[in-house]
């Protein structure tokens, strides 16, 4: 089966998966308050404007600008007092030329007053006037109905992804529940013989299962749901077989995270293979670690099979499954953090293949410089070594001591 | 009271905050699978070394080092194959001089053994010899008991905020549970006689609660449990002073997201004065927008006053509280994603004074460039249309158009 596959570059393995692809955002209704993160699954436009009445934006007298002008320390405009605009209630006065009433900040501007004068820059005198010692303009310390959001004023396109002010913005509008992507589930299947769970201790021979909980939080910080309720299944072609439907049937895109020897990875295959159409679409991306990736979808779903090697999976997850939850979402993967940085020594690599190096950051005086971490990929600790990956192009055969990189931070 | 305090700079402001704080980091354990992003109360170390067993990292043939020496295609090194070593199981077999044993990649290299060599390398003979085309040196393609992890090697400071690849490392080790800081309560408390809950439908001058939600979401991004519990009092001395002492014994930090107008800020004041010794400790910060902030302690627990206007109390929520949340969470605050822009326009500011001005990405070309949301901080839709900030130094008297900025964001 292998052989009918050629290795593909990675946009060119991402591109044949995606073509394979009709994803739909699954909508579901939460609360608005605990949406943080979320991508919305339908437009949002504003049921009214905001703000619903004019305010003011200080602490002093409401006025018509046209009654300050010309008004200094030594010229003072002088205004009678009309009463006083109490907080979050409506303004019960009418203002008449050559008044002034108080308001507070965030208060109504009453009706009749187009500006408002700053408290600093008056004098009360018997309690029954006001000095003024500056102009203001029309609208000047006042903010307009609807100034903040207009009528029906489109907020948020579909697939936007919540932020903190978002939630507030909303909030401040009555939306008190929105419509968001319901997070993909994403299932994840350890197999091999020699892989046993966490609270296990593994006798002679055996390992703990990492890459299952590495790729569950990876997942979850993508956006989605890990699902890992299967059993690590003994590597017989049925167990497996059985495991793989279930998964598919549960979940909307399906990991596998296979055994490292060669004759499971050819299980995988041939259980990927037989687990829908299309089925497999790539067996192999020019991309180190991470070379011997199956990316198949299977009635629909997105099915991948991950190289068994910590480093590897890593790297191939976040380049295809991190993006494929994105779709599930009906956004785009959240940008990742990074940093620039020195590179600390010579790293080499081949034309025609993308390599990620983990380093580690290290600070000499005020220069960054990143640190290549040069564990065999079979080593969780050299990911829990590093700080984040650098990416040496394609094009490029290598990556030479004192160039200036860009660290994707984990 | 105000008069007593003179304005400090940020740096100024959060030292002053800092010396009255003693923050102790309370640990709770959960699983480990369940610790993304949490941050680790008690340093961890390994307790057995990994891997236990040397295991190949080809699927080929365990074999002595030193029988291969000078092997090529034209003279290839004949070995005699002594049996198999099945996946996840010890090896039954001693190897001897002469001998080869199948392993797979993962699997146990067996006693006797010193390398392995490719499959790919090799051709079986008869079913009973292998030939094999390159030497292998000592070592090779092994990798050895403890070369991921040494005997007791510490893994993880006090304070590491666990990713991913972690918790797959811890795992791998057999740690299924892991001390973390309890995530530190941040109560929130909205007042002002014209903010009502959001889903109310204010009366006239009557706005909906923004704040409060904005700061959960960002107490939530900081590591902290936000507690909302707290009604939105109207402005009355004695209600607000019983939230307050209810919210300073069920939280570890307090936080005031006061009415806008002035009586309600000196009332803020008052009620944070009489919280508990030392008390106020900073009244105005040179900050822009944000300069009527206060920082308190109030036995032994951290309060803050944040201005009422959302800009505002998002910008001093980030300079003072986030910071405030890791020393309880015993460690730095996460670090910010920044990117690179142009400034779009000029933009003034005061030498003095740190300034903070909300922007939006656009991309020209092959250059992206940060535009100015020129939008009143009394305006949440500011920080909505916004993609981050631009931080304006304290000794700068502004930017210019075209200069290359970093942009915080969102």
């Amino acid at each position: 089966m292998t052989e009918l596959f050629t290795v593909l570059t990675p946009l060119e393995a991402w591109r044949r998966l995606r073509e394979h692809l009709q994803p739909r955002a699954d909508p579901e209704h939460i609360a608005t308050q605990d949406a943080l993160d979320r991508v919305l699954a339908a437009p949002l436009s504003a049921p009214h404007v905001l703000p619903t009445f004019p305010r003011a934006t200080v602490d002093g007298y409401a006025v018509r600008a046209a009654d300050t002008y010309g008004a200094s320390a030594s010229l003072p405009a002088y205004l009678r007092l009309a009463g006083e605009v109490a907080m979050g209630q409506s303004a019960s006065v009418q203002l008449g030329p050559g008044q002034a009433v108080v308001v507070h900040t965030g208060g109504m501007i009453p009706p009749g007053a187009d500006a408002a004068v700053m408290v600093e820059h008056t004098q009360t005198m018997d309690g029954q006037d006001i000095e003024v010692y500056r102009p203001v303009a029309m609208g000047e310390n006042v903010i307009q109905i609807g100034e903040d959001v207009r009528a029906s004023q489109a907020l948020f396109p579909v697939g936007h992804r919540l932020r903190p002010q978002d939630i507030g913005g909303l909030l401040a509008l009555g939306l008190t529940q929105v419509e968001v992507a319901r997070r993909p589930r994403v299932a994840i299947l350890s197999q091999g013989d020699e892989v046993v769970p966490p609270e296990k201790m593994p006798g002679p021979g055996q390992v703990r299962d990492v890459n299952s909980y590495t790729l569950a939080a990876l997942a979850r910080r993508a956006g989605g749901e890990p699902l890992l309720h299967w059993e690590i299944r003994p590597d017989h072609l049925e167990a497996v077989q059985t495991a793989a439907r279930e998964a598919r049937a549960q979940a909307d895109l399906v990991v596998f995270t296979a055994g490292s020897s060669v004759s499971v990875r050819d299980m995988t295959a041939q259980v990927i293979g037989g687990l829908g159409a299309p089925g497999i679409l790539v067996h192999g991306v020019s991309v180190k670690p991470g070379k011997p990736t199956i990316l198949a979808v299977c009635d629909g779903k997105p099915v991948f099979g991950l190289p068994g090697n910590p480093v590897s999976a890593m790297v191939i997850f976040q380049l295809f499954v991190a993006p494929a939850i994105a779709l599930f979402l009906g956004t785009e993967a959240p940008p990742e953090r990074k940093t620039p940085a020195l590179l600390a020594r010579n790293v080499a690599s081949q034309t025609g293949r993308e390599d990620y190096v983990p380093v580690r950051l290290a600070q000499r005086g005020s220069e960054t410089w990143a640190e290549p971490v040069f564990g065999k990929s079979n080593l969780i600790y050299t990911l829990v070594r590093a700080d984040g990956l650098v990416q040496i192009p394609l094009d490029s055969n290598g990556l030479s001591e004192g160039e200036m990189v860009e660290v994707r931070l984990f």
